[in-house]
């Protein structure tokens, strides 16, 4: 009924220390920002969109917080009546203390965890947010910076009582160059809405996502969010060209540049794409667009083998190259959850593995051409067995549906593991085989599915209810089977479990010493 | 003679703070690192194959440091027959104070700066950069880090006796994955070696630039290289998916991920990206690679006016789409220095403006078929007044020759003062004509050629020797202008120049209190 996070770093201890995905070999630790750099980072639980690090697995029940395995509340302030005077002068309106109001902000997507924040803040302005925080700072309070909520960890809404800094009238779009693809906008925009805005200019945004009708840029940004197009149009990192910060104290940090290039000097920015709102709250962001496709693709394919599949994959980059802008993968598990919980029939005869390819491209009749010779070549040398073929925007949707749909049918089939791992694309589905036999019928459902040109596996474990022992069998067993390959256990927004981050060799977290 | 570099920030002064490309908009400065920090940085002058800041103008009779003009030496150790000794017991044969040997590292590529270093250190391992740098921190030695010695602005040379750690000798591949398309490389790979390495195994570099015969990938990397391909796939802050870097005190950070998602804790090897060597020394790169095209055509065009140049652009985009790889331009006065100094005919009729237009396909036929198409179409529509078309590899290398080449043209033509800059595209070329009118009969050339697709105008002013009165009517006008369009000044690899920092929006440096 409810997906969970599994771990045990506690955000705040986050807060401290600079957590990279790097390893020091020396023999001495590094502290790379001292204490007093503290001042400069979020008050509390801070996480814009993202992920949360806590054990917070929700009964069937619905979403109840374990407060033993929470982290502790740290000694923040409560907030006064004095200090909803100063919200309610600076965001006249848009201080909401309305419990059922507040519910929606309080609890995430998946109900699997909840907080118990007593005041929302809807800032409209970068110049609310900045005195918001520099009240809040002073004042010891903690803040939740949240954007659409749309995160499948938890991590977007509080702990405890910290108060909700939402982004969501932060709706604006600032500038758009049509020369340049250059859009620049506040941090609460819908990604949807931008893809709309930007389809109607002859553009597209360069990242998409099954949540994109409520997922917000701001929040995209600072989980550094991956989704579907990352094959084509590359990280979040590569596109994002500026963005607006401000800081727990108040400060504004203007690195909203709107230039493809520019060296000049160190590029900040860098640190909190993917720094979840721990370091500060984005609130506008210039990011380079591509242009829209005049022609759009999509196949649905089955394989017999994970290793035909991979051959399809490689198949595919040599043949259909440059169009190439998607190449997903879905196992027969996926296709039962999503026949049973969600009655989407299968578009094609049963499989072991399911590939959706998209192709994005400048001219319709090349890409049919190429889109043709790839299946011919797949098809007579048996790397796959059926498939279908759409270049409507309905049957596109449909197709797209068998995998844009893979969560929302585990949240049917029971209380859900779910971890979202890096690892080499040959080794990307053993991880799946093994944790199926390392399991046995200990699990109910053991699933993968994921971005085969990523690298990026979605592994998913169900079980009809919490099941503490089934935890303890797939941890440390996931961790050790990611590390043993260098493989990363947050190939998307998630933070290292601290637990575990002495297994997991790229991920260690460096401490002060 | 000989080309300079016209900044009066000391790099010594740009080790103790983060000069990040943003501004702080509260009334408080922020110090982001804290003095306490500066032990992690190098402990001298250190520029990884990049750019320097000091203002040292050649000459016609060579390389003549301004000594008035230099930042003084700091009070850093001298090398002593001890160092020495411990030196050549970690690298054997490897220590080099011959100083006819150690002159090609001691003057940079243009001539136009020259160091005094008695040193060259040429370790193999990174371990070996570990126990030098170590060393040199505990013996407070000034080190300075050099890759390929590519560099334009005379960064990549020792301003006094600080010894040169070159990376000529790391240059080993260490892994290349051959789904993936991952390389990981020590940093002293020579750009053009890593590229025919790959081209065997059916990819190719993202990057690619002039000086890749012998400019190295931790050059690259360390100065934020953009280069020809960045219009296609990216800058390296996308590309380069992980970095091995050994910091001042020895310890090395292993970011050398070869994932391509990886999103546990804060990204920090983005930090050591473009940093020049001030944070670190990077000793390996792992890269993500692009499979090589099965087509590559190259064209180049003439235009009337800069308008219909862009008008080409666009164009280009629409019709060309996923296979335009570059879209480079250059003025009637570099083709004159072209004809003149190299004796480089004109392939096509004479014009205001040229562009280069490369496209990389997966597909011979659609790719020529789409050229074909864009050609008829700017010819009819008077965009273009004349062009050539290349498929072949000798000929494409001619045609890439007329943009490469404008560099070496511009050092026979005098005395070049070079700048970099980053404007929005339709404001490109307006500074050369600007400047040009502005300076009237004081210059010998104005000249302006770049990346039309990056916003990124390569502008030179030669005269037929130094001159300070050119210089004085060139800056700040130049700085002034581009902070007039929300311009960058560095573009490409190239730090803040300090005096002028004040006046260039996007480049403040931000200084602790």
């Amino acid at each position: 009924m409810a997906g969970v996070f599994h771990t045990t770093l506690a955000l705040r201890t986050a807060l401290r220390y600079l957590s990279p995905s790097c390893t020091l070999t020396s023999a001495a630790t590094a502290r790379l920002l001292p204490p007093g750099s503290r001042k400069l980072l979020l008050p509390a639980s801070s996480v814009q969109s993202g992920v949360c690090s806590r054990r917070l697995h929700a009964g069937a029940g619905g979403p109840t917080p374990s407060p033993a395995a929470a982290p502790d509340r740290l000694p923040f302030s409560k907030v006064t009546q004095e200090d909803l005077d100063f919200f309610k002068k600076v965001l006249p309106g848009r201080t909401i203390t309305d419990p059922d109001l507040l519910e929606a902000n309080n609890v995430d997507w998946l109900k699997s965890v909840r907080g118990y924040s007593e005041v929302l803040l809807r800032p409209q302005t970068t110049e609310e947010v900045s005195q918001i925080l520099r009240y809040c700072n002073s004042r010891n309070l903690a803040v939740n910076p949240q954007g659409g909520n749309t995160g499948l960890v938890g991590g977007s809404v509080p702990v405890y009582d910290e108060i909700i800094l939402s982004t969501a009238l932060m709706n604006n779009i600032l500038t758009f160059d049509g020369v340049s693809g250059i859009l620049t906008c506040q941090a609460g925009c819908i990604l949807e809405n931008l893809s709309n805005y930007l389809e109607e200019r002859d553009y597209i945004m360069p990242l998409d996502l099954g949540a994109k009708g409520s997922c917000q840029i701001g929040g995209n940004v600072a989980t550094n969010a991956g989704g579907l197009r990352l094959l084509r149009y590359g990280s979040l990192r590569g596109t994002v060209l500026g963005l607006e910060v401000v800081l727990a104290d108040g400060q504004v940090l203007d690195c909203l540049a709107t230039l493809r290039k520019d060296n000049t000097g160190y590029d900040l920015k860098q640190l909190f794409i993917g720094s979840e709102g721990t370091l500060g709250v984005i609130t506008a962001v210039s990011i380079l667009c591509p242009r829209k496709p005049k022609s759009v693709n999509v196949v649905f394919l089955g394989c017999e083998t994970f290793e035909q599949l991979l051959q399809t994959f490689k198949l595919c980059r040599g043949m259909l190259g440059e169009i190439l802008s998607a190449f997903e993968f879905l196992d027969s598990e996926c296709m039962r959850l999503l026949n049973t919980h969600l009655k989407l029939p299968n578009p094609i005869t049963d499989c072991p593995f399911y590939v959706v390819i998209e192709t994005a491209g400048s001219n319709p009749t090349h890409d049919e051409e190429k889109l043709h010779n790839f299946l011919e070549e797949a098809m007579t040398s048996s790397l796959v067995t059926d498939g279908t073929v759409a270049t409507e925007d309905t049957k596109i949707k449909a197709l797209w549906s068998m995998r844009e749909r893979v969560t929302e049918s585990l949240t049917h089939d029971g209380f859900t593991y779910k971890y979202d791992i890096s690892l080499p694309v040959e080794r990307i589905y053993q991880l799946v085989t093994d944790m199926r036999e390392h399991l046995g019928d200990r699990a109910k459902s053991v699933v993968g599915y994921g971005h085969v040109g990523d690298g990026n596996l979605h592994l998913n474990i169900t079980s009809p209810a919490k099941d503490p022992a089934l935890l303890a069998a797939i941890e440390p067993f996931v961790y050790e089977w990611t590390a043993g390959c260098q493989g990363s256990i947050s190939a998307e927004p998630c933070w290292t479990p601290r637990a575990s981050s002495t297994l997991i060799k790229p991920c260690q977290i460096i401490y002060g010493d």
